[in-house]
């Protein structure tokens, strides 16, 4: 299968290593021959049509900083969009940063790939939360695939198990932990009795939190997760503007105290039901398996035969979101019976 | 798709339920039309090539304690393996009680389905720890689908996620709580101190254990599902009598509150790794996802990319299995185009 890899950052490298990790793998298991056919990043593109040498890639992107230094036969300096259109290829990994104002230059992408007849797999959060029905509808019209189970829950198979693996469940209610930050800053809080800005401070320090941590304190980056959940497993229409949203920069440590001594631990959980979106710190059980801590990222789905299943797991990192990435890979793959 | 049941007792009529209840459900979303030709329990059969009327099956199983009352146009008195030949369908749903000695009943149904060219779903656990490999090779001789996700996790999807979900990844360990009843002991011992023999008793009088609770409280329930996932996810080939097993009579309220005070919680642990299989009692620290309280099962599975992700929720249960059951299907109706 020839792939077209859009974006060439932190998360693209780690794929491309997976790519090269797993090509026994994929052969083996799976009948999978991936083939780069080109990686295009905010410098310039590498393209060569007979598959790029992705070792080579790897390096050439980690020594320049951009793959475009790459010594391809293909036509340098080309645009993300110009190789869309104009490499023959497959499937188009969209990897470019969240952009939740209007999902560009995701969007843009992702659509042109459609549009040229390629599948697409993406973790970028911005042109579903901004487009999800669109870029449906889209991918239907076309008759291409369309994946996206790295943009909610890093590792963890959130969409996949309620689409697949619950498949004979009507889901009423999602709930999750779905912001790791978040979730280090509240089971920090609660271990240690300190205040959230001493904490928050700590996990700037350790690369928890980024420098600007405002989308996942202010519950921006849950809300875009609720966003996704509510159309890909409950079928709703829904937008980002759609969902009530409270972060944690409020909460204090008294007040994680004395839900603890009550038995209760605070997280922000996220809530999608079909007639309410919302985001909002809330009191957990201890015990419950939503009562996760650190960086952990859970899921409940709420169900008719099967009551609550929940999946838990690392909802962050290249890495793990890799993992994601290579599992949409191989899914459509299965299902075009190649 | 023409469904026979092979088993009517409480899992058999949840399932009939679970059909008559999502009959809408599954014409909109799957485009499936299950029609049950055929329903055998102990003392007789139900048959009509035409399709069951379900609703009227439950209620003569219900009233008379067998399919065998149900006013059919099929030659009556017939037998199970007699059904599995005669009766025109496309898929056998194996629903007797699990026998680990030598699998049978269940067994030979499976493998005279199978014979015939008929898919087989089923949740019983005694063929698939006596004759995994056997099954396994058997349904690709006879190109007909198999499928088990019932028989370990109930409701939880525990099989389907390792394999389609975490597709991409080396699954290297497994380890779970697999067994709520025995959970569910421990989970009371450590909350009210009180010894084995007391908590074991409420169980028993809450429905929880079973009056023989030998099998829950010995291992072997957990040691049957550890064997069925070495098989199924981590491709070994394993059988019951290869796992080591301690179960948890010998517990003492003592060591519960001891590891208490350490941060830790007893459970009942399942492990499978490709060199070893085992059970037994071991420390999870709280807040682990592990470490789950009442009846609820969970299960890790330890990975190269997604590293740790665990599945938990409600493993046992005639509606929950029921989920089980039905994801089945609608796997099978997916994986065959219908």
């Amino acid at each position: 299968m020839r792939l077209i890899m859009i974006g060439f950052g932190n998360l693209g490298r780690a794929f491309g290593r997976s790519l090269l990790e797993k090509k026994e793998f994929l052969l083996t298991n799976y009948g999978l021959t991936p083939s780069v056919v080109a990686a295009v990043d905010e410098y310039g593109a590498a393209v060569d049509e007979g598959g790029l040498d992705v070792k080579k890639l790897l390096k050439t992107a980690e020594k320049a900083n951009t793959v475009a230094d790459y010594p391809a036969r293909g036509k340098k300096g080309r645009s993300a969009l110009e190789v869309i259109e104009e490499v023959e290829a497959d499937l188009v990994f969209e990897l470019t940063p969240t952009n939740i104002k209007n999902g560009e230059p995701g969007l843009t992408h992702i659509k042109k790939a459609m549009m040229a007849g390629r599948h697409v797999i993406t973790s970028n959060k911005g042109p579903l939360v901004v487009a999800f029905r669109e870029l449906d509808r889209l991918a239907k019209q076309k008759g291409v695939e369309f994946r996206y189970s790295g943009s909610v829950g890093g590792a963890v198979p959130v969409i996949g198990l309620a689409k697949k693996m619950l498949a004979g469940n009507m889901v009423h209610a999602i709930r999750g932990v779905l912001n790791g930050t978040t979730n280090y800053i509240l089971t920090r809080m609660s271990k240690e009795g300190a205040p959230f800005d001493v904490v928050l401070r700590e996990a700037q320090e350790l690369g928890i939190a980024e420098k600007d941590p405002t989308l996942d304190i202010e519950g921006t980056d849950t809300a875009c997760k609720i966003t996704i959940l509510a159309n890909a497993v409950l079928g709703i229409s829904a937008k980002l503007k759609d969902v009530k949203v409270v972060g944690i920069r409020r909460i204090r440590p008294e007040a994680i105290r004395l839900a603890q001594e009550a038995g209760y631990a605070v997280k922000l959980i996220g809530v999608a039901k079909r007639d309410s979106l919302e985001v909002g710190p809330k009191l957990v059980p201890v015990g419950h398996p939503l009562a996760v801590g650190g960086t952990l990222n859970a899921v409940t789905f709420e169900t008719d035969l099967a009551r609550e299943v929940t999946i838990t797991g690392f909802g962050a990192g290249p890495r793990e979101t890799s993992s994601a990435l290579l599992g949409d890979l191989i899914d459509i793959h299965t299902a075009l019976g190649d």
